[in-house]
């Protein structure tokens, strides 16, 4: 099953294709949208939409995951990140693919082991798991990969979970 | 000039097509938005995207204004509607209309003569400057009139500054 990891800034939103099954997950594809900090908001939002519009169209993915937003205080960047995401979250509906939200400790939790880890040991995890085709890149793009693994992960398990109520 | 106000959020966005110039302003047609509780997100999202690009095409209004966010406290509500805000931003963008801002001060004192007024005070005001026409309806649909009105001001002052620096 291909997935579609997003973290989603408006400055910068990381994503990620990760494909395959649980402890044989594979990276096919992961990068990084910059819009222009210049620009006006308008502008870097619709960037934000043909991005991820024009990937949903050609790389195929048969869902999307994103981290829940989570903001311990109130500031005009968790406002921009909204905005950011709610461009994303449109735009996967408009694509008409399913979308998975996580919070922040679970994919922390499926990633590393523990739903309180460091974002280096989140990019740490990540390497180890997809292997060295991660590209070297922000936490951003690390942060995307981390929440296409977990979604893999609770994917795996929902389909043994469903595997063993059948039997 | 055919300016479109609008008022976001989730559940429930305000609009108001106002025509006209400072001191002969009318409305031209106003109203609610709203989308089901019951839906995921990116269907609501998506709900919006689809009506206000309906109406920027079919209204044909020659710049859009909303109210910037300002939350004094960090909720999942503010949140959702700055997703909200997002994707009508990103709407205007892709229908090439400019798009105006003004902070909620800046729209009460447009309106009202003062930048702390009450919302009933905001709601009276809109229904002595646009008249009758202005529909029954909630607080987002006196508001969306009310940006719509701050911007024709706003604009209606540009003018004359250009004007007398003309001279």
């Amino acid at each position: 099953m291909l997935v579609l990891g997003v973290d989603p800034g408006l400055a910068i939103t990381g994503w990620a294709l990760v494909d395959g099954e649980r402890g044989r997950l594979r990276l096919v594809q992961a990068g990084c949208w910059r819009t222009p900090a210049g620009a006006d908001q308008g502008t870097r939002l619709l960037q934000l939409w043909d991005s991820l519009g024009g990937l949903l169209q050609a790389g195929g993915p048969a869902s999307v995951a994103m981290e829940r937003l989570f903001f311990s205080r109130n500031t005009s960047s968790a406002m921009a990140v909204s905005q950011a995401r709610g461009v994303l979250v449109c735009a996967v509906a408009k694509a008409k693919l399913p979308l998975f939200e996580y919070t922040p400790a679970e994919v922390k939790q499926s990633v590393t082991g523990s739903g309180s880890a460091g974002k280096v040991q989140v990019a740490r995890m990540v390497r180890l798991i997809l292997g060295p085709t991660v590209p070297p890149g922000p936490d951003d793009l690390t942060d995307a990969c981390a929440v296409g693994i977990c979604h893999q992960h609770a994917a795996g398990l929902r389909g043994a979970v469903a595997g063993s109520s059948r039997r």
